[in-house]
Parts: structure tokens; sequence; C-alpha cells
């Protein structure tokens, strides 16, 4: 690998560059016309101009960004997350050009990305799955008792939905007859199929999940996160290793996440998500992410591994050279993720001109920042500024010192979620790591009036 | 421990209260007239003018930093480095007033403020010396004979000189009686006393120390550095481990400076130095620092361990809580000293406005500054505005990460060493750690043309 074009923008094309120039590898940023003067240009070797902003005509537009790879001699492409990241047709014009996908393969993308697939691949390496049934529901049999095995609460989904549609929850067998019909003909209006099918409702969950990484013959886990504080389904902050988990259920996470991994000869970084139910001590697989994910940097802060660095290795036909007992778990991290956005205002994006931007420093504490100051957060993207990531040599020290770093980090100009983050790390359940992934919506008076 | 006063200024000042806030300590800064809106003042939860700019009116006044201490109610001082750190005066003082000392015992440090008491609890611990005479020499006796033993080059040295003062070289028997007398003359004159004596001189030497701590029961040590790249015995970038050493001299050096820590019970952080004769394979002591040094960070790079909180944990009484089995070294660290002068104008410093200041993130990088941009550097102190340090997992790695990271530094309005930094690990001998202490005196072109 000579040369490596990053299909992406904002932090993490700016984290990839790092790693790229200190591996010696050329880097080529591809850029829309908004994000000319970004640092992702800045710090890259070269960078091309592929379109305008909206991501449908640059950073998603697969023939501008293929041709900016012929042009500058790229040799290697690089998706990030988001975007491409997860699009298996891209990765096969890319290989198809001849090119390195630094990436798991097209069908590895394919398998995951399909719902049911994907957690017949879990099932068939061993992971624990959320209880449900596994073929679609016939509403003129008992589902009486179906749903009393599987217990209540529970959902029903289309089989052919995704992304959280077609899902309604049922809380008692009085429900239950006329919800399924409900979810059965809205499932064949939106899917074209009234395939419908039950899983169980876990209350209070937490968002679990395991690092995986592999070369297609060895496969390691780099140990597991916590993404359970979250709003409206989006991550606030992470942390790795995963407070408050069983031993034995983060054991059997890991080495089922491995498996998977195993199973489907995966190569590249991968992430395998889990719900965890803290009543029944039970974990269950919820989908498998084939690409490298905006939390990565809590599990290099307790490995030490650069995980960007054994991705451009292993897609360089590279081997890991290292196995599970190589791998070293040492400390705690916590991801803060800072966003341009007000809070208090219903979060809305706040573009607008950065005018300060002072992160914080010392030991513990790193930044991936996709901004400087004096530059402009533009309305075109997600509302990502960067990440501030702690360590420290355990969770509450991490805290103490993530208080301290939060408090240092100054940004002016335009609204962000800095202050926000200083009064979530405040809160006690947090801190006792009771939260669950709807806790923030219980909080009171947490978000400003409007929330 | 309540309320810790921390009497100093820049980066080591933010450095203090940035760990001190993470385990809660409320903290008062001391700041010059001049240094009213530093960082130190911002981050300390109080601040109190002590005095006007020079150091001796202010940073170096006893009193008013023990009145400032009293006004507060602070009941412990921490005097970071250089100042007052090494002054056992003051801290006989400080804790006179009932107040903690953050350090050693001023018995310890006068113990070791003296080269010759301190080069004999060397001896008395085991640690290797540098060869030459113990007593004062008799220049009407055969101090041929005594030449020959040590071996040329030598250096005769003032018994009672100190700092680098008094200290002449002779380098064959031709020069030896006339340069004896001319500094025995010379040590009447500047320390009224005649006495002299031999040292081994070690040409190319290495500058290799070691982090020791103890609590007065346990000691350990934390691995050792390299500060060979000086200029004019400033040091300008120090790594840890100390690249190069063979793995016995290493263990000597380690062990010894362990014993030598527990033999005059120390208590706190220290340093214990050495110079390493790569030709001969052989280290000696030079003298052992009672302080926290500059390069402290790369220690808790490799180690993970806070050593401000350690000093704080054990100045407050508290026991260490591991043993040398516990500290796990991992990787390798750089620290460039990042400071406002010109090295292509005879290293002039640069006060002044900084316009901008931009620090590197990512991967592995930490910064330790006591400025932030739109601040003003004074003319009245040392020019270090502030530390950028890297961690990778070899040395090779981190000299890679060091490059990039020193790319995206950027600091505008005041000239600074970053772009010498950037030349320096260029070097090949550096890469090749081949550089000792008077190296870059040998590399033509690499500093403007005046020096």
């Amino acid at each position: 690998m000579k040369k490596l074009l990053i299909a992406n923008r904002g932090e993490i094309a700016v984290r990839i560059i790092r790693t790229a120039r200190e591996m010696g590898i050329a880097t080529v940023a591809v850029v829309s016309e908004a994000d000319r003067d970004s640092n992702a240009a800045k710090y890259a070797d070269e960078s091309v101009v592929i379109g305008p902003a909206p991501a449908g005509l640059s950073y998603l537009n697969h023939e501008a960004i293929l041709d900016a790879a012929a042009t500058t001699g790229a040799d290697a492409i690089h998706p990030g997350y988001g975007f491409l990241s997860e699009n298996a047709e891209f990765a096969r014009k890319v290989q198809a050009a001849g090119l390195t996908w630094v990436g798991p393969s097209p069908d590895a993308i394919d398998l995951m990305g399909d719902k049911s697939r994907a957690r017949q691949a879990a099932i068939d390496a061993g992971v624990p799955v959320l209880k449900g049934t596994e073929g679609a529901l016939d509403s003129a049999g008992d589902i009486e008792a179906i749903a009393v095995e599987i217990g209540y609460p529970l959902v029903v989904k289309a089989s052919a939905g995704g992304g959280g549609r077609g899902i309604r929850r049922i809380n008692s067998v009085e429900d239950l007859r006329s919800t399924v019909e409900v979810a059965q003909a809205e499932a064949l209006a939106a899917f074209n199929s009234s395939d419908v099918y039950f899983e169980r409702f876990v209350t209070q969950a937490r968002h679990v999940e395991v690092q995986v990484f592999g070369d297609g013959e060895t496969w390691v886990h780099l140990g597991d996160r916590d993404c359970s504080l979250q709003r409206r389904q989006q991550k606030v902050i992470e942390e790795a290793p995963a407070p408050g988990l069983p031993d034995a259920l983060r054991e059997q996470m890991r080495q089922t996440s491995v498996e998977l991994a195993r199973h489907s000869k995966y190569v590249g970084a991968g992430t395998v998500e889990f719900l965890y139910d803290p009543v029944r001590q039970e974990i269950a697989f919820i989908e498998m992410n084939t690409r490298l994910q905006v939390e990565h940097p809590i599990s290099e802060a307790i490995t030490g591994i650069d995980l960007v660095r054994e991705q451009l290795r292993v897609a360089a036909g590279e081997k890991l050279g290292y196995t599970q007992a190589d791998v070293r778990f040492e400390g705690h991290a916590f991801e803060f993720r800072i966003n341009a956005e007000d809070p208090d205002n219903n979060f809305m994006p706040s573009p607008g001109r950065i005018e300060t931007l002072e992160l914080a420093g010392g030991p513990g504490v790193r930044t991936d920042f996709g901004f400087s100051a004096g530059q402009t957060v533009m309305p075109f993207y997600d509302s990502l500024l960067g990440k501030l990531i702690v360590w420290d040599t355990d969770r509450d020290r991490a805290l103490a010192r993530a208080a301290r770093a939060l408090e240092e980090t100054e940004i002016d100009g335009i609204k962000t979620t800095v202050p926000l983050m200083r009064r979530l790390i405040a809160l006690e359940d947090f801190a006792a790591a009771k939260h669950h992934t709807t806790y923030l919506e219980t909080v009171p008076g947490l978000f400003g009036a409007l929330v």
C-alpha cells in the first residue's frame, strides 16, 4: 500500500490520515466543495474536490471517488464509518478497479447487513440471540402460547423490516392478537410482505459490544465497550471495558464474538453488538458492524493497539502477528462525542464559525477533532466536531479525569454538547453504572425546556 | 490534603493542578503580576498575586508564598521543578508552618544537594560511581600514576565546586601537573579551598536516569529515561526507556537506584542520573534530583502511573499500595520541549503574543502546555511553552508518531523550537540511537548561521 484515499470527512478522515502518515503511506483526501479548507484536506498529502456539499453528490458518489483514486494513483481506499463504509456494492467496485478495500469482504458486509442471515450466522457461531420466534408467525395459530414462552413485554417485528421500522411493543395478552394483525397489515404495506415475528423486549437494557479483529487466519477481540448512554438511540458517551458486566457473561460475549468473526472468516475490524439485560443477566446479539466505529479510540486506549494501523496492515495482506494472549488490557476509558448542537434547544445543529477551540491536555487525555479554531462548521453534515477520550487506571479515576478534561475544553462561537457532557458525568446513576439505553429520558430537567 | 498551593508557574503548574483537580483537592495558584492571566491562574480554584515579575520577588519569595498559603488556608505546597523545589530551607519553613511539603524531606534534599555526600551515599548503596580519586589530590605525590590508573582523558574538579564550575579537562600526561596546579589555584580563589580531585572523562557519553519513587517503606523504579539529546547541557528531547542500553546495565542501574532511595529512606519522586559510557559499557552515578522532573510524563506514558498523584498521595501519608512487580512497562515514549526561542538566531528568547496554538491530537499524543492562543509569552522566565509527549508500542513507531505530531503542531506569532524538533528527529544518528550529550554540536548546519 503506497497511497491511501480516505473516502470520508471530519474527525475520522483526520484520524485515518494520522496513522497512514505514521506508517509512511501517502494520503489523498477527497472533499466536497464545502470541505475544501477542512483539516482532512490540510493534513493529507493531496486533496481532490469531488463534488458539492450534499453527501449524495460527493461523499456518496461512487464514481467521483473512484475517479479521484485513478487520477491521484491511490491504490487503496479507507471508507471510515458511515457514508460508504458498509456499502458492499461500492466495496466491490473498489476491488474491481484493482484497488485495496480497507474493510471486510463485500460478502461479509452483505451477510451482516441482512438481519435474518446475520442472526442465523450468530446462532451458528454459538452467539446468544434474543429469545423470539425463528420464522414468520402464523396468526391463526396459538400465538398466545408462543408469547408466554417468550415472555412479556415483547415486540412484534416485520421480518423484512430494519433500522427500527415495523416494530410494535406488546405488553400483555390483551393487546396481543390485535397488535399482531395491525403489524402484519403495516408490514404488508411497507415491505410487501406480511411476515412478522416476536422478540423479547428488554427493558432498561445496556448496549454492550465487542471489538473484534481478524486477518482471515487469526481472530482476536480487543475487549468490550458499553454505549448505553444514548439520546434517541444515538450514542452520547461510550466506555471500555463495559462496567458491571458479570465475568462469565463478559467472557461469553468476547469468546462468541471471536467465534462469529472466525465463523464468517472475517477480515479487518468489526464490532459485535449485544443487548445486556441486567435483570435476567443475559446477553443477546443485536448485529455486527463491519467497519471501524466512532468509539474505537476507547478500545485503543485500554489495549495500546492502533486499530487503523491494524486495518491498513491487514488490508495490505499482512498477518496479525499476535494472538489473544498477547493482547493486554489496562485501565478504563471514556469517549465523549462533542457535537455542534444546542442541548438546551432540542439539540438543534449549531453551525457557524468556531472562535475558540481549546482542547484539554495532560495525562490520559486524547483529542480527535476534525476542526480547528477559525474554521466554520457547515450545516450539510452530521454535527460531530470531535471526540474527547480519557483514560485512567480505573473507572472512578477516569471519570474524575473526564470531569477535569471537560472543564478545560473551551469551544466558543457555536453551541456544543460540552456543557451537557459535564452534567451527564455528574449524574449519580451514571457514576454508579446504573444507566441503560433509555436512562437519559428518565432524568428530569436534563435537557432544555423543549425536550 | 484539602487544598494545595502550587509554588510554580507555566506548564508544570498546570500539570499539577490537573491531577489535584482529579483527586478532588482544591488548588491555589500563586502568580506573579505578569502571570495574572496565566492558565495556572485560570485552572486553579483560587489564585494569589505574590509579587512582581522577576522570580526573586515572587516565585522565589518564601514569605510571600507562605503568606498566600496562610491567607487561602492551603494545607500543602507542591514546588514543581526549578524555583524552590530543591531548596531545603524553604521545605523546612513549609513544614514549620504546619503545612505538607510535597517532596522528599529537607534532609534528603540537603544530602543529595551536597556533591560529595551524595557520591558517598551512592557508593554506600552500591551505585556505581565514576572512577576517580576519593579524597583531595596531593599534588606533591605521584599524580601521574593515579592519572594512568583512572585513564585519560580525565577531568580535575574542585571538591567544593558544583554545577559545572571548577572543572578542567586533561588529555595527556603533558598537561597533567600544570593543569592540576591551575585548578588548585582557581579552586582556592573561587571556593576558598584548593582541594581538587580526578574523575574519568567520558567522551560521547549518554545521559540516562532512573525514576524512583518511595513512601518510606517501599521503593520502586518506574523505568529509565535517556536525555542525551542536549544543547549546551540543556535537554532537548527525552525518551523512555533508554534505547540501546545492555540489559545487565539497565538492570543494575534500576536496582541500584532503588537501593539508593531505600538507603536514604527517600519519600516521594526522585531521579537518579547516570552517565552511560557506550565504549566501556559502564554506567556511573552523576547525581540524584529530589523533585519531579520536566521529563516525568514519558515515565508516566510507559507505566500508566500518574507521578503527581503518587506524590500527593504519599505526601498526604498514604502508602504506595503496590510493589515493583506491579509496575508494568509498555512501549516507548518521547518528550519534545517546545520553547519560545529562535533556533536560527542563537536560540534567542522569542517573547510575544501567541496568535495560533494548534496542538497535535490523535492516538498516543499528550500535550502539556502552560499557554493558550491569544496569551503573551513574557521575557521574564524560561522559555518553555510546553511539552509534546508521544507514545507508541516501540521506538520506531513512536518516532514516526512524533514526526506526524510535530507536523500538526502549529504555533504562530512567536518563534519556537518546533521546526528544529522536526529536523532533529529526522537525523539518522538519533533514529539509530547513536547520539550522545555533545552530539548536536557535531551536526553541521543544524542550527542557524550564528551558532
